[in-house]
């Protein structure tokens, strides 16, 4: 282990997500023991209060603020939502049960309390993340998407019932999932001194089968194409608490290069939330330079892939050097190649050439 | 353990896969030999060759067949692709990797055999399928989809580098991720006496932290949907080697019913392979009867819903007892649910008054 920083962030972090829930409350049984209508406010995520920070090199927001209060008619649906949605994650922080955005939509009829539809409870719940700048994986509501890890890092449970049990991430080679046990679990010891994000899971499978983990000392993670939230949480965390630097492979393709751009810079629907992406993770491919130079198979850019390409250049999160410059090449040459086109060179190329040479050009 | 059946199981299954290829390999070489323009038969998959066996209670595939020869120019490509096919899937199995579809699409280029896209070789690894009466996944073809499983079996690897090593299945409470390694394993030991299979994950989470594995002896599968062939081919194990009752639920919807039914007898499209289905699985909820029951928060049936419904009607897998009743009945209330739906009466509900009841029915 690089540092202690881990020992109990997670604890730590629950609790600190369970005061800032009741004092959410606390202060709206205050308004009501001051005889005030009770009220909350939060930063307004519309898009013309959502910039590009190139200090957090993230999308945060900016001052403008909402105000929700039960003076004004239309507001007390809205906020009487969000106060029993609070308590619901309250209630699943507090009893470490987990849950997911479908659930708790259904749930809110055990409260009588009424959603219309499930867009109506993602969107309150979405609003809560702002309020208490905290994503909802945090107070246990998950997505049903999982994405997989490997490698030579042991984490500590805090899940109820397995709480200081350990396990090693090499333990199961199809990949240990990543659903709430691992993401509420502490690091608790570490061998490996890289990561490595892969985003199609044929090629994590060929990672592990080839040792990539024991032959580069990796921790490989599979991001199931666009990383969930508690992937780029994990990555992050790998990242920060370890210290370990994070490489990602994608398909070559402006969608594999926004995949990587999302763990690294994150998302402007996520601009109410810090600590989702990790800004010295690296791109490395497979870049468009890459096609030409392993003169790999290809596939001619679609129109959309071509629109696609205009739309990134625009984009803040894209002014880097290498951006730019993969950019104009898949403009130049129209291409674009996919993990697998290695196995062209036979199904151990990418591990055996490709990967050593990467990472060797990485680490400079 | 019920009985000692799987205890080689899968390495006798390796054997005869690798067997099957090569008399396949052998026969070409004896047609050569012969100064035979070589050739080879399988039975057709065509729509008018598919038929439902009730005894099998699985779609199977008729006495049609089609030959390829070399004789006739239009056949020589395929031919040679499949050819081609069974020696890269030979290579696969004996030295004991994995690959994907998409990978053995480019892998042919590394022989300069060439597919003109993936949907060709997609189709002659069918063909190989149907020549050799054998899943993909049994020469080591594996999909990127992946489903889970969680409960108190031990398996035992057979993948290189992890030969005889063993793993109990409640070692990560997200579930252990079905792929290669575990589709390829032995069932070592095994403490369950059913199996439960769940479509959502978000259930399968909750039906983890609530502990069903060890209140009702059971083994969890997450089916992620409709179930991939390595899970439906692991609840086949299950019920058959180990002799356990299979237990599917569902959404309470025509689209959950299919699911079960693809696992209880099969589809279709894989009328030229065994042993993927598990005949005595049964559909357990939820029922349409379980919607009125229940009073369950419902959705009304759309109109490809009711559709589909009639379509299930005619369909001769359809056609015991427990099916008409719940497609009658889906069509006379109009309405459908998801599993969450339970959780109006309280996240644990499902779980303390559902299952139990629903099990003990089950089991009379």
């Amino acid at each position: 282990m690089r540092n202690k920083k881990s020992e109990s962030s997670i604890k730590k972090k629950k609790e600190i997500i369970i005061q800032t829930l009741q004092n959410f409350g606390l202060q709206i049984y205050d308004q009501l023991w001051n005889c005030e209508f009770p009220w909350t406010k939060m930063p307004s995520r519309s898009i013309n209060n959502i910039f590009y920070d190139s200090n957090l090199r993230q999308y945060i927001l900016g001052d403008k603020a909402v105000k929700r209060s039960a003076t004004n008619i239309r507001h007390i649906r809205p906020l009487t939502q969000m106060i029993w949605t609070a308590l619901f994650a309250n209630e699943l922080s507090t009893q470490k049960k987990t849950s997911t955005l479908r659930d708790v939509f259904y749930s809110a009829q055990a409260y009588e309390m009424s959603f219309k539809d499930q867009q109506e409870s993602d969107n309150i719940i979405t609003d809560l993340e702002t309020v208490i700048g905290h994503s909802r994986e945090d107070f246990n509501v998950f997505p049903e998407e999982r994405s997989a890890i490997f490698g030579d890092l042991t984490i500590e449970y805090t899940l109820p019932g397995y709480e200081g049990r350990r396990l090693n991430l090499t333990s199961h080679p199809d990949g240990m999932m990543i659903g709430p046990a691992l993401t509420n679990a502490e690091f608790a010891d570490c061998k490996a001194d890289k990561v490595i994000a892969i985003e199609k899971g044929g090629l994590f499978t060929r990672f592990v089968e080839e040792r990539v983990h024991d032959k580069f000392k990796a921790i490989l993670v599979h991001t199931a194409g666009q990383a969930p939230r508690a992937t780029r949480d994990i990555l992050r965390r790998l990242n920060q608490e370890l210290e370990l630097p994070v490489y990602i492979f994608t398909d070559g393709d402006p969608w594999g290069m926004h995949i990587a751009m999302v763990i690294i810079s994150g998302s402007a629907n996520a601009a109410h939330l810090r600590d989702l992406n990790t800004p010295d993770a690296k791109w490395s491919g497979v870049w468009a330079s890459d096609i030409v130079e392993y003169k790999l198979p290809s596939d001619k850019l679609t129109e959309l892939d071509i629109k696609r390409l205009h739309e990134l250049r625009k984009d803040p999160r894209y002014r880097g050097k290498l951006w730019k410059k993969e950019i104009k090449t898949f403009l130049n040459i129209k291409k674009k190649a996919e993990q697998e086109a290695f196995s062209r060179y036979g199904l151990t190329y990418i591990v055996d050439e490709y990967l050593p040479t990467k990472l060797e050009a990485m680490e400079e």
